[in-house]
């Protein structure tokens, strides 16, 4: 079949981008349990990181248009800025030899030029494009405004990066009064001809003139009802050539002109609004979202229509030449036999499989295009493989087949799930088709996240309650209970239970650990119940707020129906799902596949990647993900639980110093004992250990009946206990008595725990003959002199310590950086201080002005007016922030060239934050355990990338 | 009299550096009313600033030892850092011919090399110290040793920098077993000879040896009670003799050796003990807290002794070349006939004046030096105007006549009241002795302060109950009130009253502003209370610690007394102290030295004053004491009065964005009567008023009978306000949501701002004929992308208003730099920005990770330690914060070269912070209308330093 024939096939105004769209979710809803809208879903199934190759500047040229078709392209893959991705995959596909529609591309720069010219085309453009369009015409063998044999043309946009559905499209653009009826006599089908127009009537009176879409559908409604039609199928050509004059007629009276029958007219109005349409509030919040710069511009490509309803050698499809889900290395995707997209969008008929396995193992009983169109299926085979070695990666792809001729429309790189994603980069690996490092910059380290938690069963029937923030990843059912309390207990009896609280504070620790999974109604992503349930690798929802919580009435109340305690539900923390009842999970697996990309990861990193971790379990867990050590061992946490809490109680309300030390003698056995158990489980890796950070009152009770126990229980008068509490009490305890600041009053607070960390070193090394070289870290340090001060105190005490125990213990003393002073003095702390860990949760709020715990209710704000993109507590602000990482980094290694530098905030497990870190050159990040594996990729992707920016 | 009768007289072991400590507190006492011990005292009465050269490098060579006296000196007044102040103005003294007791200076660099070499002295050392007491020797005709004619020296240290009190002497050195018994024949005094060796052998046992000098005096307790004797008057030759047999027995016992009889043992072990208390834990105590550095070292200075006791022709006295209280030009000071400076530590004896002038002043009928010795008063007179001539200031003597020849024991710069400070330097002035600009630099900005404020009556009697912070100058009698809204009630009866709260809030401003001086029980100088008296000129009290307030009661107890509601109390806001009833008040007068002082400080200074001011009262006093416009009208004041609240208020429970306009135009009219107000006072001088900054929950009641009194006033639901209450309710409220933050939030607000603004610049300008030309600042940017949408609602606004009254407004938009990343990112606001304001307040709470309503807490345990040497809320730290306003000035600047940088933080108004400010080219300072002056002169004086720097 020739190309010269194509025009004279019937045509319907087929949306193929929302068509695509629409048939790509079908296809995405069998491999991911993701709910749609759901901001998890992003991650879950994103675009791999290709490595296509960067424009070459001198091909940019002065030329306006770029054609492709006809075994022939002007541009190609790699010139995506210029003619965007969809224009640069055609053209790549064009020069392969792939059968492309024939067209062409008005680039980027048409765009820029066209705004920055007050809406202007450039000069010598239109030559350009005429000279395209019959470039196009002769390759298909029709014209442009031919009456007899009329091209007909979309006109679509393509940005350098997809922005789904945020731009404008024209279809079956070419269609007059007199053209109409040149089709309906090339088709012999006049109904299709008729319908066709008023198709093209209605999308470029919408997109092009502005005029309400649905004047058009009330008009057709009307029409319908007049003569008591209901289906459009019942509308004959002449319905439709009365309606073609009702339309026209709506468009003189609401502009007071006709609508346009020049084609070339048409043809600059479609351009022009593609063009616009850069600039609409949709496009423009989008961008935002998304980081892509406002003067990009798009490209517009303008090609011959094709159509897969011309009968029943006719088809449209989508497929990926590997399975998106498992990544197996066979052809995957659907088709429809005699359908346009709109039978996809209206759901009326259900695609059937591509390739006979498919259809076998899905056990569908309709025929597999393989079987019914065995020559365009074999053809699609051929180009999926030829596609595939081109582009080296799995390609998503469109195609349409007419009369059964095959036709490609798009090919990109297919989204995939993060199974697939690992098998897809191994197998390309081992076929040879990228190289090991290649395999690693395909993986989007945030895709591994899912592989570490347990998932809900994508199949399992289930009620969300309501939705709140995707906290901590991975899947948990249990009773519901409302005090970390009742969760201890229930946990006791061997039940498994979800903590529900308002927000969480330290005091609620036992109980999270307790909890199989933590639902919070306050917090964004970075709350304290988000943090902790991270580190701990609990599910968690926070910020849930819809959620009304009654504490006092053990219920909560969330989507009209309320649960009282003890009440099953499910929370899914990489969905941010609330669900009544239980639902199937499923357990992780972490192949072979997996374990190869680690290694690879470990060999090329340059980082070490340590884990933040305080109970044993947390170390373990570290351990089994790859962590080199512990980069922040918190001491608090140790003290919130049973004796310790009271013994850090009488210390708080004692009098003097004396009656502190009594205190801390109780808690120095059992600080030693935690510090001995992660000691021996780290066997003679590095742990850094903080001395005590938050502010007392954290330790203290708040509730009037657990203050008067409290009392009792401390054998003190209620009124002092209330008084101390009252001193305590802090209008910013963010920027209070915390930190090395107890240290400076308290002395005796670090003397204790210096003692406790180096006797239980000193313990560990005897005991595992692996020896101990722990790293004592002074927190919120501001000023040199806080951290000499402090460090002469544990030099003493470790001098103690090695007199007493005759054997002298290897240890270091370095210090939080989170404060920007501190940032900015490092010069001078690193004449004392052996390394620096930046606590860049501390030093973000600080630097920013922004509390973390309050910003959820502006934070919002921010982001929908793109005032900022990334919330600075997840991603690193590389500019404020990281310009004082920076800075504290080259001071500090200025004073000392060996200066051990790490990050141990949250953005420690971030992979864009690790790329920084990167670039700054820290020598190690550390990050919750269940982050490890993203980090040793993340290390690695960053590592590779600084090689290839230095070569 | 000749030199070589000296060392025959009679000696008496006086303490001359504690004498004369004594001598001066007397004469202090009677020139303020400065309490001993309070901190205010440091800067009514402080050292001068002189502007004596530095050390001439060459001068220092290898030498050890300068030796002075007869007329002639190794060294001189530039000389301070090698020879200390005492050693370098003795140099100076003996050069000028003035008859000095001769004497030699070993020299800091002697300190430095003793500690840097294991506590030895340096080669060559001992050589030059015998060669020096040699010259003593020969200028005395006396001989080390000598057992017929000893000389006897006293050995003293003599710092750059006098640390009163904080380090060691010994006097009488050069006495033994045999040297006393030629001391006795020479001076025909056997019992006095005695009487000063137990003497010696007490002082230096204490000071060398190390032996506490209770075992002497207990020695001595014991001899008379023996001997049933009560007065040391009543031991003769004999009892003192066996008592200096006792006291060597002492040392014996103690150190089982005997008391060094070598006096050029006892000359080296004096030597070293001089600088060994370099370190004793007071004097470095003293250094921390004084910004000493440890290796500056002290000088030693050996001299021989003279007496002022040896009859009715000698004497001993102190004077000031000019009276230090008033700055008259004539001789003031006191002498005792006949005396020793025991007799004034001892109080027996009331010292007389030296000149008749005085005496008859004073109404003494004791007669003047000037009458009993008229010879040596002239000499005196002539040595006072050679001083003056060659120190050009006024100076601080010490003199002792000894049988009627005059001998000057020091010099130095006398301390002086504020008036004082100003009369000497006009008179300096017009004298021809110092330049205009010597005059400006010799007036401590801070010492203004108490010129502007009324005083307390020095000469009244009062009941102090307790003492707090001085937190606001100034003294302030009135009724007691413990609610800002009986402040309010007594005040519009006529009362003055005095509001006493545990902690102020903004809620009580208009209380405050009711009041007539401020007290609270919480809160450190830069406190919410303490700032806000400042900015009102309010005498405010801070932080008493010991005050309990209980506001159930309405009463309070301080000190064991209880006083109620209604009471008459007074405050001293200069000095901290808290009274019972009234106590009379002086008013300040600021006479022609005063006005002079400003005309030159302003003819001098590059930045301008601003004045922090918001409401006309303070606008008119930043007026009337220079202000060159306002740089910063904070507007969050002008919310928390009546029916403005309760709009407020209603506008924050409002549901919607138009329930918040409904809201905000009932405040519109009375915000630009507000600004139209401030613009007429201001007269076109520049005005930078602040966006709405406080986080909204401060405009909220907090306490339960206001909730519910506020609920029914607006129309709501209880439990409505109370949820809005605990939405708003926030863990750092600093980093909270506040500033620009709500602006995005709301942009209303700032919309509504900006219109009162312009309504109210527009209107101004046509009345009084003089264009306003309002600067809008926008708080708490850290991200460009705030100040850019806030800016264009601004500029928006500004055309609106603009068309409507048909007048173009000149005005500009800038931002305060208070948050850290701010200044980093100053390059990218300024693109926008027009000026940046420096909120130094803000910057320093974030750059620190320091809340300034919390610090009081660990503050003092910082200060006490020496890790901070100032409070950073007061005194801008140079090195962290001061870092960041560098940056941002630099990095705005290079955006947009007239940026226009200013500073409104308090530390505005601090004349250290001011130097800085000018160091780093901000336009302005912006202060407290009180402070106005001060930093007129603080910033002439940089302007000063800065072009000698430059020079």
């Amino acid at each position: 079949m020739s190309l010269q024939s194509l025009t004279s096939f019937f045509a319907s105004a087929l949306e193929l981008q929302s068509r695509w769209l629409a048939f790509h979710a079908r296809l995405l809803e069998t491999m991911t349990s993701a709910s749609p809208g759901n901001p998890r879903q992003k991650t879950q199934m994103m675009d791999t990181i290709t490595t296509e190759g960067q424009d070459n500047p001198q091909a940019t040229g002065r030329k306006h248009v770029y054609r492709f078709g006809a075994g022939a392209a002007d541009g190609g893959a790699g010139m995506r800025n210029l003619l965007g991705g969809k224009g640069a995959n055609l053209a790549e596909m064009a020069s392969l030899g792939l059968p492309v529609p024939p067209g062409f591309t008005v680039t980027t720069d048409v765009c820029t030029a066209y705004f920055a010219n007050d809406h202007q085309f450039p000069a010598g453009l239109k030559e350009e494009v005429e000279k395209a369009l019959n470039f196009i015409g002769e390759a298909v063998g029709a014209r442009f405004g031919d009456n007899q044999n009329p091209l007909l043309v979309s006109v679509r946009s393509g940005a350098r990066v997809s922005m789904p559905g945020m731009m404008d499209t024209v279809l079956n653009l070419g269609l007059n009064d007199e053209t109409v009826e040149g089709l309906a006599r090339r088709s012999d089908d006049r109904r299709f001809a008729f319908d066709s127009y008023r198709r093209f009537i209605q999308m470029y009176s919408d997109v092009v003139l502005g005029l309400d879409h649905h004047l058009f559908e009330q008009a057709l409604e009307q029409y319908k009802n007049l003569n008591a039609m209901e289906l459009d199928t019942e509308l004959s050509a002449e319905d439709w050539a009365q309606l073609v004059e009702r339309y026209k007629q709506i468009v003189q009276d609401k502009l007071g002109k006709p609508f346009p029958q020049d084609i070339h007219e048409q043809l600059w109005g479609a351009i022009g609004a593609v063009f616009e349409s850069w600039h609409t509030a949709r496009a423009v919040t989008y961008r935002r979202l998304h980081n892509i710069p406002e003067d990009w511009g798009t490209a517009v490509n303008v090609q011959a229509m094709v159509f897969g309803n011309t009968g029943d050698r006719s088809a449209t499809g989508v497929a990926f030449t590997r399975n998106p889900s498992t990544g197996e290395n066979a052809l995957y995707g659907e088709f429809l036999v005699n359908a346009q997209g709109e039978d996809v969008v209206a759901g009326i008929r259900t695609p059937q499989y591509i390739s006979e396995a498919a259809r076998q193992a899905a056990g569908d009983d309709r025929p597999s295009l393989e079987t019914v169109m065995p020559e365009a299926f074999a053809e699609l085979r051929d180009i999926c493989l030829k596609l595939e070695r081109n582009y080296r990666d799995m390609q998503d792809i469109e195609f349409t087949i007419q009369d059964g001729k095959l036709w490609m429309l798009q090919t990109r790189a297919g989204k995939r799930t993060t199974k697939a994603a690992l098998k897809i980069a191994t197998d390309l690996t081992a076929e040879g088709l990228i190289t090991k490092e290649e395999g690693l910059l395909r993986i989007d380290p945030e895709q591994l996240d899912q592989l570490l938690h347990p998932m809900l069963d994508p199949n399992a029937k289930k009620e969300v309650l309501t939705t709140g923030l995707p906290a901590s990843p991975g899947a948990a059912t249990g009773e519901l209970v409302f005090t970390p309390d009742e969760a201890e207990t229930l946990r006791n009896l061997g039940k498994s239970v979800i903590l529900a609280r308002i927000e969480t504070s330290p005091e609620d620790i036992h109980g999270m650990h307790a909890a199989a999974g933590i639902l919070t109604a306050r917090g964004g992503m970075t709350s304290h119940a988000a943090v902790v349930a991270r580190g701990m690798g609990r599910p968690c929802v926070s910020g849930a707020k819809d959620l009304s919580i009654d504490y006092e009435g053990h219920k909560m109340t969330a989507g009209g129906r309320t649960l009282h305690r003890g009440d099953v539900i499910t929370i899914d923390g990489s969905t941010g799902e609330v669900i009544a009842g239980e639902v199937p999970t499923l357990q992780p697996e972490l192949g072979a596949d997996f374990q190869q990309l680690m290694d690879h990861a470990d060999e090329v990193r340059r980082m070490k990647v340590r884990a933040n971790a305080e109970t044993p379990r947390d170390a373990k867990q570290a351990r089994e993900f790859g962590a080199e050590g512990i980069g922040l061992c918190r001491t608090e946490h140790m003290f919130f639980e049973g004796e310790r809490t009271t013994a850090m109680r009488e210390m708080i309300v004692a009098d003097d110093e004396s009656g502190r030390r009594v205190a801390l003698a109780k808690i120095l056995p059992m600080q030693r004992q935690d510090f001995l158990e992660l000691f021996e489980i780290m066997a003679g890796l590095p742990l850094t250990i903080r001395l005590l950070d938050p502010p007392l009152h954290e330790f203290l009770p708040h509730e009037d009946s657990d203050i008067r126990e409290t009392a009792q229980r401390l054998g003190v008068d209620e009124a002092k206990l209330r008084t101390r509490l009252a001193q305590l009490k802090e209008f910013n305890p963010m920027l209070g008595h915390r930190g090395c600041r107890l240290a400076i009053s308290y002395p005796e607070i670090p003397e204790m725990q210096a003692r406790a960390i180096f006797e239980a070193a000193t313990e560990a090394g005897q005991r595992t003959g692996a020896p101990v070289v722990p790293e004592v870290m002074v927190p919120l340090v501001g000023l040199a002199g806080e951290f000499n001060e402090i460090k002469a105190r544990i030099d003493a005490t470790a001098e103690e310590v090695a007199r007493e125990t005759g054997v002298k213990l290897e240890y270091q003393v370095g210090t939080m950086i989170e404060i920007p002073r501190a940032a900015l003095r490092a010069k001078e702390i690193a004449k004392s201080a052996e390394f620096f860990s930046f606590g860049t949760n501390d030093l973000t709020q600080m630097t920013y002005g922004l509390s973390r715990d309050d910003s959820g209710s502006f934070l919002g704000d921010y982001m929908s007016r793109g005032i900022i993109t990334n919330d600075p507590f997840v991603t690193l602000d590389a500019d404020g922030v990281g310009e004082l990482v920076q800075i504290a980094s080259e001071r500090g290694r200025a004073t000392r060239t060996d200066l051990k530098l790490g990050i141990c905030g949250e953005h420690g497990g971030d992979p864009a934050s690790i790329a920084f870190c990167e670039s700054v050159g820290l020598d190690y990040v550390s990050c919750s355990p269940y982050r490890v594996p993203v980090a040793r990729l993340a290390a690695a992707q960053a590592a590779l990338r600084a090689r290839q920016t230095k070569s």
